[in-house]
């Protein structure tokens, strides 16, 4: 008799952002003459640029003739596209990344997702409260995180870091012994960037005891304060502690296109092992590599053509997040994020919980936003609004939350 | 301190195809004048149809505009391509299987190796011998394998059914109470089929027994014998005890486009779960979806013109296997595949093991092939060669390794 790893039942049954699509369906069922505006999922809108689909359609063109037809490519991804990246987005930035410690794949939240399988199982891993859930609930399914306690929020085994206004959404050293360490900046839900110094304490502590950061850089295009970091390899030592995901996903508008890449470094080692060749392992086992079509259209992002439709596409979405941030400011409510990140992070008024407050939003604003205590109980007391919107269309939905105030 | 899973160092170093291409490289160096046939690796060679590249420029061409963008799609794959599916694959063969069955995904060795998650730690598992490697390795990262024996080539906690001659490679019923059965049919790698009688006692002893069947039909499309079985479940009694595997690569030409299914009936519970609710929870946490573009080129696998066309690049590669199978069955040689498969499986002359085999194929008929034990214990003696080649190099390959004879 097969029996299931009963790890997967132990997951609360609704999924956020299945929620709050259900709440959504049922107030558009109640009022369909009501036009919403969406600013919950972290999903672009943007087309992909034009150096993008000039490069993706040519390589679609070569795949129907005999001669440039590509069949199986190589589960790390084609060089020309993992020397792209090491040029662009690491050495032109004076940072130590060779193309042989990037793994090309289909997607940060995979990759963040199938990294477990490289842990043993007793682990122990450290989360940000709030947190993404996918660092969560794949932990949770590798039996790593213990029994889930819904009074208040957590799970047995897992160390949890709050995030909060106190400590400048940037999570101090736990008092655990965690093994492995999701840290995400700039942060979602957050929306924060965390500072040289602050970061460079998480290097030396996961240094000191062997713990292994996974470090999500999936929105690191939106920094723009000068000295903030933008790969957790710019810090001294990061190479014997740190694995980073990256995406072209929020960059290069991707969502739907799917292309990320996890870069492993050559000295990280543990029990004597190469996580780069453990990586390698699992990618060649369980993994077949991205379309050739959706590489080449990756590798003209850091064509000049595509640097600069990036950059637009960039602008747009941070002037977006800037409508936000400062139109709910002068509304008076607490916001942070929005500056280096597509995330507006906002305290609800006069603290009442923020499923409530999504459906005052939803019902009164006609707006769609996150509930922070969907990202984990610190996040209570919060709202996510995203920057991916039309320009039109966040200016409105500001002034309508402002209007229900 | 971070503990890796040890379970990876357990694997043997070398993997098969990375040591055929080791020696070939070497020979290549030591004879840069000599020009090899490679009928190794499982590869496609046709460029992608014309409808298929139709679609996927249409596509692009959407995906550059702001109306036909697509961001993040269902992590199960698009309505449309899942309909599809149904009703060409399933439904119009009188086999039913409903879209909410099908889950897209980027490859059937994906899909191969991340079905493991959805297993108990203790599951033992039963694999044919010789074996596709995917579902041995994916079990040993995972812990199930115990340990590996260099001696006989097998691991401790595995079932091995071998699949010879004798049986007509198709395995018997196993001595011991696996809980998850693999079985690949067309099998990769010896080309055969499984009679629907055969079949049928399987499905009937996994139901019997709990057990759950993980059907590998990857080479469905190359099926021509009347009767033999397309999909596990034309049986009757499949849809509570087997999961399907199928692939877009070796149909449509996809190996470098990346598209597949698994089919997971509704029907299928073990421990009172549902395994398609446990494979939608995993696959929604740690996979996001098939490229739109990637989507729109399988959905036009089941236009009539790209089912003419695919069915001229299945001719294709069928006219290769019967070249390859009556050439060298001609030449003395014993063979079976080739005619539901574009695999042939080879007995080695005189029983000479098989990696002497390949490098007197390599170096005195120029032909790259794979060695049979690389599959497993049951393999040795044997070779694989592979219908996916050029016709005339197909045709110049049987030539010189008859001549070698």
């Amino acid at each position: 008799m097969a029996h299931i790893n009963d790890n997967f039942l132990k997951l609360p049954g609704s999924y956020l952002f299945s929620e709050i699509a259900r709440r959504t369906a049922a107030y558009t069922a109640a009022h369909p003459e009501v036009s919403l505006i969406r600013l919950g999922i972290g999903d672009v809108t943007r087309p992909l640029p034009a150096a993008v689909t000039a490069a993706m359609a040519k390589a679609v063109v070569e795949m129907g003739t005999a001669e440039g037809f590509h069949g199986y490519g190589p589960e790390q991804g084609y060089e020309f596209l993992r020397a792209a990246i090491a040029r662009n987005d690491y050495q032109a930035r004076g940072v130590d990344v060779a193309p042989g410690e990037i793994f090309v794949s289909d997607g940060a939240k995979s990759d963040c997702g199938n990294i477990v399988d490289l842990f043993a199982p007793d682990c122990v891993a450290a989360v940000c409260d709030p947190v993404y859930s996918v660092y969560v609930d794949s932990n949770v399914m590798a039996g790593r995180a213990g029994e889930y306690d819904p009074a208040t929020g957590r799970w047995s085994r897992l160390l949890y870091m709050p995030c909060t206004e106190e400590n400048g959404f940037a999570p101090a050293l736990p008092e655990g012994e965690p093994d492995l360490i999701y840290l995400c900046f700039p942060s979602n839900p957050t929306g924060t960037v965390i500072s040289r110094t602050k970061l460079q304490e998480w290097v030396d502590y996961a240094n000191r005891t062997g713990a292994v950061i996974l470090y999500d850089a999936a929105y690191e295009a939106f920094v723009t304060s000068p000295g903030a970091p933008r790969s957790i390899f710019e810090l001294e030592g990061a190479r014997t502690c740190a694995i980073e995901f990256r995406s072209f996903s929020k960059t290069a508008g991707f969502t739907g296109t799917r292309c990320a890449y996890t870069v492993v470094p050559r000295e990280l080692e543990r029990d004597g092992a190469q996580l780069n060749q453990l990586w390698n392992r699992r990618q060649c086992t369980k993994f077949n590599g991205v379309p050739y079509v959706v590489q080449r259209g990756a590798e003209a992002v850091y064509t000049p053509e595509g640097q600069a439709q990036v950059a637009e596409n960039l602008r747009f979405y941070q002037e977006n997040a800037r409508v936000i941030r400062t139109g709910l400011a002068e509304a008076g409510l607490t916001v942070s994020g929005g500056v280096d990140s597509p995330y507006v992070w906002v305290k609800t008024p006069a603290g009442i919980p923020s499923w409530d407050f999504f459906d005052r939003l939803l019902q009164e604003a006609h707006v769609v936003t996150t509930p922070g205590a969907g990202f984990g109980p610190s996040g209570e007391g919060h709202i996510r609004l995203t920057a991916f919107g039309e320009a039109e269309a966040t200016r409105k939905a500001v002034e309508r939350i402002c209007a229900v105030l």
